[in-house]
């Protein structure tokens, strides 16, 4: 078992990655006492594989377990979702000392999160991430949050779950593509931070497709660390420092909001996102001819898409970027980077140039 | 004009406490910098009075201006009215930089402080309270929420202000019984913390319900500070010390619920519960005996309630004290009062005690 701590003042937590650690989720519990009264959000797959491994485990250590399913879709991530899952938990909550577990998906992680933080002001809450996406990314740092028919994320909080356990075996089922979308984040952590990740994920690849446990620890515990490192030092994106997470994804969301959430998963948009944002690096000046060509090249043997669907047009792109809620003001802004683990945050990028690095990319467009 | 800081690591604002501030609020937010674009959340009655005044003074800084109006009820502080006035914060903030500002009493400035910690994770806002009530209480310190049909404040977050503004003109159009609820908490201030306080109170409540300028500026300032300084310690009540200020609270609020929140203000509730809390604790044995007439003296002398209306059982009033968010686990938990100035947090005080206390207020059962 790997362990990261995310050292923050006043929220620390540990984040456990390993195989087999759902049976000590007991044990790990009664160390933080977050509650007595598991209140698991999951969805009905999920539980169906894993509840009941859970539930023993938790009820060995004399923990209450009650479970709430919700749809496994991002339909969950709804006010209205919110609102039930917490009607759900006033008529549990009768002289408990509740606390939540998100066991599932990015979907599950943000919608749990969100409750717990607005539940009586916060309630503690533990991450069980089961993808490679939600455990490399969303189940850390505290971003919480549920979208309106606006815009993705536009309501939220930061708020620390208490633990992160990131169980491998949980991934050994999941299919290729849900590997393929933790990929991309992967591939932007070694972009933003990390030349040494990068190297190794060229050479290391198809292992992690082929979901060998030791390299799947090793770019979880090292994806981990880097995304700790960096909430330690801005929890609330405040300094501009968290803000080079979001490489890749100002791009790569505009092209899931044009494309209507219907071509893409979110791994596979910010795959698209890493791509054209690598490029206006390039074409800014930033970054020397030749690596974005590197990166293609890795995003490709990965399976990850690198053109963008000729149904999703340039036009729609560029204006569902404009409605980005990281655009301040009347400037745009844009995670850039200088070299394979150098990120920065850039300001007023000329259109002509993120037109262009579109284009490259749109079927029959390049 | 006076000014307390509230010295937070991490969101250290100050409350300003005077005359005539409106017409430089553009000038304070200038230092501050919240953003661009007020968003003005507040009730028409309050619009009608100082909308102008406000809109004038931003304006004159360059800053944009929006109001939106809530219901001036407490059903305004509902998950749906959030909602509403989220999807109309959305349509609002194109290119923007969007603060709120909370220009009203408590119902207002708990939900605008609610939607300011949930939109985009959190934007900044000001509080300028309009009543007595929510300018020594309610819009210091972060606690923001909205209710649920299962009970008050079952949502919400911890999130500080910016600024508390807390214009002392505003108080001179509110009739005596919204004086009256404020005078309440002002009292609650003196007996969990300044026994100068509770004798200035004896000497000059008249002239505080005559609505003179001196002695309501030396209260709310003495309210302010206290009230900072016990958030300083305990921002988010993890330690037990914020706790003391749900003195008389606890009581109060299931004399309300007890009551479906028709026959007192939050105020009057609180005056109840004061009451009944000191006597709770001259029958733990915490209290000696005498000092409950003392309060009671002072209470009723100000025009506060000090018997409960027969309408409102006893059994509903132990019903809803039981259904109480700071029940934790089985145990009860209580403010008690050692002497005028010293509270402490109690566990598990008899029934019996609580429900004798109760019955001396009831109207015919004392």
């Amino acid at each position: 078992m790997k362990s990261v701590k995310v050292s923050l003042k006043n929220n620390p937590y540990k984040i456990l990655i390993g195989t087999n650690l759902i049976n000590s989720l007991g044990k790990i519990l009664e160390e933080i006492n977050p509650g007595t009264d598991a209140y698991i959000i999951s969805n009905p797959l999920i539980k169906n594989k894993y509840g009941k491994a859970l539930s023993n485990a938790l009820a060995h250590e004399g923990f209450s377990v009650k479970f709430k399913l919700v749809a496994d879709t991002e339909k969950s991530k709804s006010l209205g979702c919110a609102a039930s899952v917490i009607q759900d938990i006033t008529r549990y909550d009768k002289k408990r000392r509740i606390f939540i577990i998100a066991l599932g998906g990015g979907v599950v992680g943000d919608l749990a999160g969100f409750v717990a933080s607005i539940y009586k002001r916060g309630i503690p809450y533990i991450q069980v991430p089961t993808t490679l996406l939600a455990q490399v990314d969303s189940s850390i740092g505290g971003k919480t949050g549920v979208d309106l028919s606006q815009g993705k994320n536009l309501l939220g909080a930061f708020y620390q779950p208490r633990l992160v356990l990131s169980e491998i075996n949980f991934l050994k089922s999941l299919d290729t593509r849900q590997i393929r979308a933790g990929l991309a984040e992967i591939i932007k952590y070694a972009l933003i931070k990390d030349p040494v990740l990068f190297n190794y994920l060229q050479k290391h690849y198809r292992e992690i497709l082929a979901l060998k446990t030791a390299p799947l620890e090793y770019v979880i515990t090292r994806c981990s660390a880097i995304k700790a490192k960096i909430v330690e030092l801005d929890e609330r994106e405040e300094k501009g420092i968290r803000t080079i997470l979001n490489f890749g994804h100002t791009i790569g969301h505009a092209i899931e909001t044009a494309g209507g959430y219907s071509f893409y998963n979110h791994g596979e948009a910010v795959a698209l996102g890493l791509l054209v944002e690598s490029r206006i690096s390039e074409k800014s000046g930033l970054l020397k001819p030749g690596i974005s060509e590197k990166i293609e090249s890795l995003v490709k043997a990965t399976g990850l898409p690198t053109k963008i669907r000729k149904e999703i047009s340039l036009e729609k792109i560029i204006q569902a970027h404009y409605r980005d809620k990281k655009f301040i003001g009347k400037e745009n802004r844009l995670v850039l980077i200088r070299n394979i683990g150098k990120a920065e945050v850039k300001k007023n990028i000329p259109l002509e140039i993120i037109k262009s690095a579109l284009k490259e990319r749109i079927t029959g467009q390049g």
